[in-house]
Order: C-alpha cells, then structure tokens, then sequence
C-alpha cells in the first residue's frame, strides 16, 4: 500500500454532524465498490501485492476501531478478539498479524462476518464524533487520517479486484450489466493529437504542502528545490505511442533498460503492459469490461517504471523528477477538471479529445500516476510520527520511487499537487502511466 | 491424489437404473460434503497438496463428461470450452492446464456455475446410461472408474475441508449444529485398552486383486509373495501411546529418524503431529468441530511416514511391509465392521472399546490409513491403459510408500483389502496412522 | 554418498604387516586419483551432490582420525579442533559441520594442509595397527569399513572430478598425456552385438550377504525371495541403442514417463544422458579424456532412473527389481572378469566384444551401476548399530532406488553380488546405466 | 561492481612512456594484491556479490584485451576464444557469459594459466602505447578508462579476499608474516576524541566533475544544487559509538529501521556490523589479519545503508544527502591526507588521533564508504555513451544508494570529491561507514 502518516496541521473543529456525514460518505463508497463482488472474489490473493476484497473491507474497519473507537470511545469493546491479528497490516506497533502472502488462504470469518464487523463500527462511530467537540486534535487527525486511509483503499480495491478478475480464463467483467461505459469505448478519435513540448522554466521554487488542509507526513516540509529549463509534453503516452515502440523491439534490446529491469523483462517474458494479451490478430487487454480491444488514442497504463523509462530511452527523452513534476504542475496551474478519477466508474483513462488545447499541459491530475525518477525520501526535516501512526510512512522511504497525480482509480478528493505516491520499480497492476520531459 | 486407473476385469451388464441410481448417490454425497460450507470456504487452497472444494466439485464433474459424455452420448456439446483448462487434474493427454499452485487464485467460475455445471451433468448422464446395454465393456469399465474417482475426491474433500478451516484463528467448526457428534468425544474409555502382539505365521500367500468386481490397475496383477513370521499389534497406535513418544523427546532425538524426516522436524518445527496444538495447558487438536482436547483411547493421525516409522522405531518395532499388510488383513480376515468411515459422518476414528477382543485384530479398514514400509511400485505384470486413463496411475509409482485399510474419510463401499494408497513420506493432512509390527 | 554400515560379522585376526598393507595401498590410490588436479580442482562444488576433492581427501582422514586413532591409539591427540567441524559428513551424532552447500566455499585448509593431515593420519595408523592382536573385534571391523569407507569415496572422486572438469568450456581432461587410453576410443567394433534375451528360472532364493568377509549392514539379514521366471538382456544398453530412443523422440512423450520425471525432463530440458552435447553435426560426451564422440558399442551412463525406465518403457521392455537382479547374477555365476573397473584408469565401460558369447549375461559386475525398480529398503532384520556409525546407512532408507554391480569407477576389490548402491531417481553423475528385463 | 562509464572530456597526449609506466604500475599493483593468496583462495565464490580473485585477475585483462589491444592493435589475436565468455561481466553488447552465480564453480583456466593471460596482455600493451600518438581521443578515453576499472577491481579484490577467508573457521589472516600492522592494533588511543557537530552553509552550490582529468560519465553533468543550512560531525562513527547502539537493543526495535530492514535483521538475524563475532567475552572481528579484538576508537566498518540509518535515526540524527555530502567536502577543503587508502596495506580505518582538530572535518576521504540518503540516479544532462562501455554505469542507476569519500581500500589516485559509489542498501562487504548530519 501506498500510504503517509498524518501531518501536524491542526484541522478546524467541525459539527459532528458534517463529520458523521463525510464517515459514511466515504464507508458507503468501499461497499459500492465491492457490491459487484461474488463472496467468492473478496477472498482469493493471485499475487502478493494483491489482497483480498474481504481483507481491505475489514482491515480499514479494523483501522477505526484501533486508533479511534478503542482510543476515544468510553466504554468500547473490540468487536472480536482475533480481528486485530488478521486484520493488521504493517504496524510492529500492533502485535503480531498474518502473514502478507497468506492472506488469501483463510477463509474465515466470511464476508458476511466482515460486513457485519464494518456495521458494528459504523454504528459506534456517529456516538464517537459526537463528542467531537470534546476531543483533542489529536483525534481529529487521525479522523481525517482514516477518512484518508479508506479512501487509498478504494484505489487498491479496484486494481485489486481488476487483477483478481483478470487470473480468470473466463475474463470476466466486474461492471457487466452496470449500465456503465469503457471510457476508452466511448471515445470517438481513433488517435490522439499529436504531443506538444511545453516549457517549463527553471529557477527556485517550493514544494511540497503548505495549506491548512490534510496532507500526509510524506509531503511536509516543504521546502525550496532548484530546476532548470525543461519541457514537458502537454498529455500522457498513448496506447499508439507504446505500440510503436513495442512494434520498434523495444521488449528485446536492452540498450534501453535498466539491469535489473532487463533481467525482469527476460525472466518473467515481459512483451507488453499487463493486462495485454495478443488475440484474433490484435493487441487486447483485460479491463473492468473485461477484455477489450486496445484503444491507441487512450494513455497506456499498467507498465512498470522500467518499461516507463525504457519507452522514454527509446523515445529520445526521459522521465521528470519529482520537483521538476511539481514545479510543471503548479506551472500549469494542475485541477482535476477533465481528469478521470474513481467516482466516473470508468476504471480506465480517457483519451485526450482531438481538439484538446496544444498550449496546455493535461492530464495532470487523475487518469494515470506518472512514474518519476527520484527515490521516495524523506523531505528535508521529515519525522516520524510517534507510536504505531509513524509506521504509516516512514519506514517505506527506500528502493521505491514516486508516482504523482493520481489515476481513475483515486477519489477526486483524494488527490493533491503535492502527494507523493509510491511503488517499487516492478508495479504493474496500480494504473501507472509516462509522461515525457526532455 | 491418490487415485489408479481401472483394472481390464469385464463388469456384467447392469441395468440402466441401477446405474442411474449409483450414479446419484455418490453424486448427492459429493454435494452433502459440501453443504456445511460458505463460498468462501470454496476458493481457497491454503497450501499445495489441497485444492478448493469448488475445484473437486468441478474436476469430477469434468470427469464424466470427458470421459462419458463426450466419448459416448451423440451429440453432446462440451458445457463450457474453458472448463478442461480449469479443471483438468493432471492428463497430459488431455492438454495444458491451470497449475496446480494456482488453483486457489481464481475466483471464476462461481461456485453456483459450478453447481450448474454438474447440475447440467447430472442431466445428460442418465441419457446415457439408458444407452448402457449397447455400449462396450470399455464403458462400464469407465462409468465403474468414474464413480471410484468421485469418491476419491469425498475423501480429499473431507480431508481439504478440514485443513482449510483450520488455517483460520477462528477455528471454525465444519459440524457445528450438524446434529453429528465427535467419535472421540462420546467415547466412554478414556484409554485404550493395552495394544496385544497378534503372529501371522510366514509361507507363500497371493496378494492383489483377483475377484470379478471393480479394482483399480494398480492392485494388478495378484501375485504371490513370500513372507516370513511375524507380530502385529492388534489396533492402532493410540494418540496417549504417541504423547509417550513426545514427551520422551523423540521429537529432539536424530536416531529414531530417517535422514530426511530429521531434515523437516527441523525446518519444519514439527513436534507433534499435525493439527495439534499446546493450549490452556494441554494438547488440543483441530478437527472437523473445531478445536478439541486430544482423546488419549483415540488412533493417532495425521502423522508422515518419518513420524510413524519414529515412533515404531522409538517402541522398538517396526512398520508392517504391504504384502505383510495384505497377509496379515487375509489371515484375520478383516471386514469394515466396527470401523469408521465416510458415512459416520464423524471424520475422526473410533477408540477402541475397553471390552474390545484382545485375540482379534482390530481396524485394519476404515479408522486411519496405516503407513507400510513399501513403495508405492508396479506390481509384477503391471501395464499403463492406453489413453488418457494410462495416467490415472502408472506415472506416480515412484517416490511415495504404500498406505492400506483405508480411513474414516474413506467411503466404506470404496475400501478393499487390496487396495493401495500412496503418497509421499512427509504428507499429514490424510487421516494417516500406525500400526507396529515386530 | 552411497554407503553402509558394518556388518555384525566378525573378521578373522589378521597381521599387523598386512592390515598396514591393504591401509597404505588404499590411502595411496586415493592420492593417486588427485594426482591430476591442480589445487583449483580441489576447492570448488559445481553441484550439491558434488565435494571438492579436497574434502574428499580430508574427511576420509577425518573418518580413520575419528573412529579408529581417537578411539583406539592412547595418547593420541586430534590433529586440528576445527577439522571435525569441517570434514565431518552427515554424523549428527558427532556434532555440528558444515552445511554440505558450503563445502565448495572454503579455501581453508589448503591442499597441502590436507595432506599433510593425511600425512600425519598415515604416521600414526601403523602404531595403531601394531596393537591389532590386542584390540577387541569392534576395532577391526571398523578398520575394515574404514577401508571400504575410503574405496566409496575413490570412486566419488572418479566421477565429482568428472563433473568439475565438465563445467570449464575448455573441457579439460583429466587423463591428457597420462598414456592411458579411452576405453571406448580403442574399441574396433563400432556397434555391439545384437543383445539377447536369457531366462531366469523362478522360484525361492536367498539374497543377502552369507560369508564371513565384510559386508555393509544393509546387506544384511540374507533372506529368502520369491521370484517368477523372467528374462534379461545379456549386456547393458548401448549409447546406440539410446540414441535411437533420443531420435524416436523419447524425450519429448510424456507416455514413457514417470510424473516426477517427465517435470524434470521439461524444467532441466534435459534432451539426453548427463554429458551429452551436440558439436560438429555429432553427439559428443564429457569424458575423463575430455570430449570424445559418442561410441555407439559402448553401454550408455549418466542416466537417471527416469531415463532408465522411460527407456525401457519405449523398448517395450523394464528393469529388473533389486532380487531379480541378484538371482540373476547368482543364476549366471557372475564375475569381476571382464568387466571395467577403477582400477583400469579407463573411465569408462568397454564395449561388449562382437564375438562376446550370446548365451552368457555380460557386463554384471563393473562398468555401470544398473538401476534397478527397487526402492531402498531395510532388508528383514536389519537393524541399525548403536552410536555414530548407526548413521552410515540406515537414515537413507527411503526415497531412493537400489543400484547394483558396480560400475567403471568402483575398485574391484570393493564390489559383491550383494552389494545395495542407493541415489535418488534424478541423479546421474554417478556412472549409471540400463540392463533390461520382460 | 560499483563502476562508471568515461567521461566524454579529452585528455591531453602523453608520452608512450608514460602511459606504458601508469599501466605496469597499476597492473603490478593488482597481482601484488593476490601474492599472499593460494590457489584454492582465488576460485570460490561464498556469496554473490563476491567474484573468486582469479576471475578478477582474468577480467580486467580481458578488459584490457576486448576494449584496446582487439580495437586498436593491427594483427592482434584473441589470446583464448573461450575467455570471453568465462570474463565478461555483464555486457550484454559483447555476447553471453557465465552466470554470475557460477563464478566459483569452475576451475579450468587454471591460476597459471590466467597469469599468462595477465603477462601475454601485458606484453602488447606497450606495443599498442607506442601507437598512441596516431590513435583517436577515443583509444586515449578507453586507456584511461582501463586504468580506472583495473583501481576499482583492485578495492574488490581487498574486500572479496576478506570476504573469502573470512569464510573459513580457521580464520587465516591475509597479512601474517607480511611485516605490515593492523592500523587499529598500533593505535594509542583507546577511544576516540569526541565528535564535534561542523555548521555548512545554505545555499546554491555546483556538484559533479567540472576539471580536465577523468571522470566516470556518472560523474556529469555538473550542475547546480540547493542545499539548506546543515550541520555535520567531524569524524566517523566509531566502533565504540556502534557498541552502544547495539548495547541499546538497537537490533531489536523495529522503530529505528526502515521496514525492507527490519525484515533483513529478523530473517538474517543481524546482530552487529558483518564480521562481527562475539568470543572471550568481547567482540571480535574478522580482519585481513585473522580475527582481532574491536577497536573502540576506530571507524565502524560493514554496516548496510539499513544500519547506518537505524544507528542515525537512534542517535538522533540522519545521514547526509550526496548534494550535502559534496558541499560539505568542497566546503572542508577535503583531502586524501590523513586518510587510510589501498596503497597503506592497513586494510582497516585509522581511529582519529586523540589530537584532532576538533574544528576541520576529518575522514572525508578514505577510511570508510559514507551511505549517503541519496538514490543513485543520473544527474541532469546524463547520457549513456553508444557501444558496450554504455552498459558501464548507466543500467545500474535505480535501487541503489551513493557512497562517497572512498575508504582503505581505494588507491588513492582513484579517489575524487566527485565520486559517486553506489550499492544496494543491504550491502554489508565493502568497508562502509556512517557520517551524521542534523
């Protein structure tokens, strides 16, 4: 999981009665999520980044209850005394847990329990935030910390499930009969415009957070960094583009790959993104649909950072830094207007419309995270929170590099100019994506 | 699996009914196995020797129609053309196939298709079966075949069942509000009486199949084999004889071990056999009713080949060989009765009565399957059928020790005295046993 | 290693000259096997199976320092306290070692250490031997198994010296410019005489060893077997007739194959025996003497027991089992005569001559060990010796297949008709080959 | 390796003699390295990152061999045909190659026959000097190139051979009877004088090579850093300062480690810096001299990035960034004096004298690698050059950190501010330390 610990802005105090409304709001959204689910998908692991749909609905459970309902509310009980040991993901802090690749191996309690669970927090949680007003920040920023914290699952609950799916032979579409549209069926150009180059001029500049809102440890302080001139292209790399390079024999020199994305590239057959599969004389790929016909006007997604990087080799250019992607995407003035994000049901990119403005700089915000080439590392002055919150982030800041802007799978309210995702170089089921510089 | 493929013996004609009527009680008890369980419970394969229950639901099902339906009933349309790719067990013959590690990652079908699945078998198999007076002694050979196979499976589901709900903390129990009683609960003796020394004296004695009925492959061709005297005990190992065996450290001690088993009992930590475990002071062990303190009159199971041929090593005796088996089950004449199987629905063996004959020799069928120092090799004059049916057996006669008497998860009209079971020296989730010899 | 521990039987008292004899004339044909090595040769493990020589050379040592000078020499002092811990082999009894993966990591001691430790060994042996008449029969039956303990390993050296040169593409060869010849490369027929078939009569017979020389105690208790009448071939199996196994694409038809072996035939790719390559339009094998064209007269090594027996299958035909074949060897009055030993330097089996007698059984004792289908098994009676030497043999009773009749690189003085070889079915470093039987 | 790709800077013509001197000087330098070693040291291979000494001595002459006297010298013959798959590291551009995992298991080229090689090499490279007026910038490039990676094999031999011997219970020391002295065993002071915390200014500084010599292309382009207001200590940690962190149950709370860490600690049960043992009653640690007594006084060697990390996040303070790093060297004026290089036969870091000038930062150069917090990525403007010196630097630049400053087993010509190390954070081999910042 890609996750921070809170920050140290103190959020303003807020009726219980907007907070209960923001809980359920967001709640309701994992359950909407799962609501096309057979008991039978919310169980099974087919790889290890992978967990169960049943797993995310009661770990994040788990979550309020630990650091909330246990902490704050007098008198609660933990719903069950085992939950802790299979629900807990990562905190040393917290006991001993299951371990990360048997979670799909057990198949109690049922999701059935696992609803009810999530019930029985639901129901306590409205008595907690009513005493909200009495309850120091501490409280208020774990709050927000687990709004947060349900919401990153939601991402991981699509592109959990969108693998889960996909080791079936039978390919079988999680929005069938869902009255939604493939965002990339819909799309009317065949091709997408042609990429502009935009400059993007150097000089000092600050990033990371500032504001009063939340943000996640990872993204304080912020700090002053120094680019220099560089262009950027104005949208992300299209299906068509990497199919060139594919055509190109991208897959099999490597002069463009890193070492140890080389070895990958031989040792697991890499000869496309994932989820692209070779049938009936054309390249298809497995989709919330179900397998679909590769749109060449959509932004390729599902490829790991060294394919990102080999296409950048291959293409004359390279990837950004993250300060350079900052800087661009405050340059830009970067909003989630036109981005497609978790809410359109659409799980997938959209093209970009043929008469998309040349002069600006799109799909900053949401359709794919941009894999950059710096290392996930701590901020200058960055800390670790104190107790099992510190473990939310820090301990992750080595041999992984960041992503930014969010994808179709992340809630609009989720995503900010300055969050810093993070995967190892290897991650392919996340919708990952490339975005030029040169 | 265990499992071999049909002898050449020519079953008479039978009428279409009576077929019909095999046909679906084993089918039903297939499904009875499965009642207890949630889908979850269905999915999941929490470690490499057991599959889904989903999987044998479907696997047997594929049975009859690859080898009945298809071959047999004009105009038979394959039900799905992705199911032999899912549920092929291991035919070469019959083309590529999920791996059997990934059995447990895949969601789809559901276990209702499943469930249609056979419900679409079940339909179009009495169609051919009131073609069975004109259909060739090669049918019923493999309409026999078929029903051994499925109830192969009853027993593996019995046994699969019961490592899969025990992988959970929560230790739930398979026959809870069944109305079914533990054997080893009920039992009033609380020790069992002292094991006796029975002789079985030496010569030349056939072994093998030689009768007009059903045998698998493997139990061919009846041959004669020398034995010398010998000694076997009158009943099964108990598990308080076992306790002996740990408490005196034979867990701890290399020279009771083969080279190989001392190998696991360290990377392993095995020290004691599976599903025991140490709680509030006493061995408990996971059963099919969840976790109940160990009965001391009890046969002790779960144990390997290196765990059985220890402790008859630490007893100073040793394992029986299969034709000593053989012999000795011809010379008592052993029968099913008093023992348990399958249809007890008890899925634990029965202590033996305190009154219990001290001049007889007691579950040699049902109860446990009991570990023979023979390898799992051809008998003399054996030969592989041709076709896909030549892999039933023949390729796994290398490696594996014989087991005999079947278990109490064996269905009782499956067992024979000549049967043969196998699997490797380290398998403990079998209902396996011992029985010393001197 | 292959190896047993000593027989109950106790060996008559012999003088001190000639048991000083038969000790240096051992000790000095080991030496004379390193003789051709440089020290790199000595250090390195291309395989698990596989010791350095070095190790060899010092843990035979270690084996007469240990049981016999430590034992039985007052005042002797142990050479170097790490040395237990480095040359011990697979004694739990004698402490911790290292772990046989290591054993080609170690640069330390040197060679020349080694020998001097041999060196030291040998100065002090003579003393001890001096004391025979006065030492109780334990010692001198562990002097002869000392003896016998040391030819085991001269003939692992013959073939991990083989497999060491084999892994250099500068394909060294051990025997250049040692005036020794190529058995294979000297022999004037190019394909062996048509094999026959010879009958065996059945009926009761002893195996097992009876005399009152030495004798591994896994060769013991001499038992009765029962055997049918069958037939067997007159010699081994030639490279060419493997060849046509090869081209008849043996390798690529899993009906000839065991499950186990058919995984490994696909995983390993192996394509044909251990050493085979193909160069110049021609199959070539690794030999002692570097690369040499395949000799078609020559019996066929470097086989698995998968190879072995898919072999056979093909041919129609099968192995023998383990009492087969020494019934056999009795019934044809098999001798040393003929047949290739270590002692040869040749390294290799010799072709059946063309006019070699059809109605005599060839090739029995030396030139390659016969899989048989026989698992390795305790014979009736046997019962493993008390303290460390308990370990020698019994502990590997299970999982592996009995080997008979020594081969090209066993000393002739080291073989018997009952002498039980043991490797597990993948193995083929060993100079294995195929005798057939129906 | 850690190694780089040239520079594209020309470097001026020198005389023949010259070059001819800087080659034997630095070719002696090597095999003087491997003078105290047997034959048996210079082929194993006891852990991956580890290459046998003879393969070194063998790949830098093939270095050599493939990249100058092969393009540059008319009528040269390849020396062996064989020896570029047995010595190229890793290029893919020139062929395939022996898996690394396989470097100790092969014996033939023998010592010898690779120190022929070395002189066969070494006798046409003065030949192909004496051309070097007529040869392009490019021969001039490569030349020095050759130098360069022959100096950076040279800190691998010193820490491979350690590695090597250490292996071995007998402890055998590298340097006995060579008349030099352990560095920590000849120092006076027993503790270290204590660490002073040095101010560096904020601000924008240029970092990377900007002169006229050589540097790795790593090295480019140089360019502009903004670093804050730090401050630094003046010295290394030492092995008494370590002592107290693992005194401090360090290893034992999860809180101080980044979590690939923490996993590392717990499989590999770390307990103190590699080569590190407990005996007597005090801390040992294996040297180039045998095992010695830890010096309190003198630099921690052999600590992972992890370590180091959890030492400053345990002392509260942090590691330096590289840009930090640099500007703090270029900022103390750093200097090879006073620093323990290759050239010292020391083999170990100088403890600072008890003297000090507790305001100059001392240990920049030599002495111990510093893990900086820094990714080892390409710096702006970074290309790979065209041809197989491409794959020099460039494909290793993700999931490893930057070392700077060298340590006692750099020559100290090979030494530069400028100079970017890099490893994977578990690395524990080389003689790696910790400098803190706050």
């Amino acid at each position: 999981m890609s996750a921070a610990s809170p920050s140290l802005a103190t959020p303003a105090t807020t009726a219980a009665s907007t907070l209960t409304n923001r809980f359920h709001t967001i709640r309701q959204r994992t359950e909407l999520l799962c609501r096309p689910l057979l008991p039978e998908d919310t169980v099974v692991q087919p790889m290890l980044d992978v967990s169960p749909p049943k797993w995310h609905l009661a770990h994040v459970t788990w979550f309020w209850e630990t650091f909330l309902l246990k902490e704050h509310l007098p008198g609660y009980q933990v719903y069950h005394p085992d939950y802790a040991f299979l629900f807990n993901s990562y905190y040393n802090s917290l006991g001993s847990r299951v371990n990360r690749a048997d979670r799909g191996t057990i198949s109690r309690p049922a999701l059935a329990d696992v609803y009810a669970y999530r019930a029985h927090v639901d129901a306590h949680m409205p008595q907690l935030l009513a005493l909200a007003d009495t309850l120091p920040p501490a409280f208020h920023e774990v709050f927000e910390l687990g709004l947060q914290h349900e919401q990153q699952h939601q991402e991981l609950l699509a592109t959990d499930i969108k693998y889960i799916l996909s080791t079936s032979p039978l390919a079988p579409a999680y929005l069938d009969n869902s009255g939604l549209e493939d965002a990339t069926r819909k799309a009317t150009n065949p091709e997408a415009p042609r990429a502009t180059w935009l400059p993007v001029p150097g000089g000092i500049s600050r990033i990371g957070y500032e504001g009063n809102g939340f943000c996640f440890d990872n993204e304080l302080n912020s700090h002053e960094v120094l680019t220099t001139d560089f262009e950027v292209q104005n949208r992300l790399v299209t299906n068509g583009e990497y199919l060139e390079f594919i055509a190109a024999g991208g897959y099999q020199d490597f002069r463009y790959w890193l070492g140890e994305g080389w070895d990958l590239v031989q040792t697991m057959h890499w000869e496309a993104p994932l989820y692209w599969v070779q049938k009936d004389n054309g390249w298809h790929r497995f989709t919330h649909h179900g397998l679909q016909p590769v749109h060449l006007a959509a932004p390729v997604t599902h490829v790991s950072f060294y394919e990102a990087n080999a296409y950048a080799n291959w293409a004359g250019a390279r990837l950004l830094t993250e300060p350079e992607w900052e800087v661009a995407a405050r340059h830009f003035g970067a909003t989630p207007a036109g981005g497609t994000f978790l809410e359109s049901n659409l799980f997938d990119p959209q093209p970009l419309p043929a008469d998309a403005d040349p002069t600006r700089c799109h799909q900053l915000l949401g359709d794919a995270w941009e894999w950059t080439y710096s290392a996930y590392h701590p901020y200058p002055g960055y800390s670790r929170a104190a107790g099992a919150l510190g473990e939310y982030n820090g301990k992750f800041m080595v041999n992984q590099l960041v992503l930014r802007g969010g994808s179709c799978a992340t809630p609009v309210s989720h995503i900010r100019l300055t969050y810093r995702n993070f995967f190892h170089a290897d991650k392919r089921w996340q919708f990952t994506g490339i975005r030029l510089a040169r």
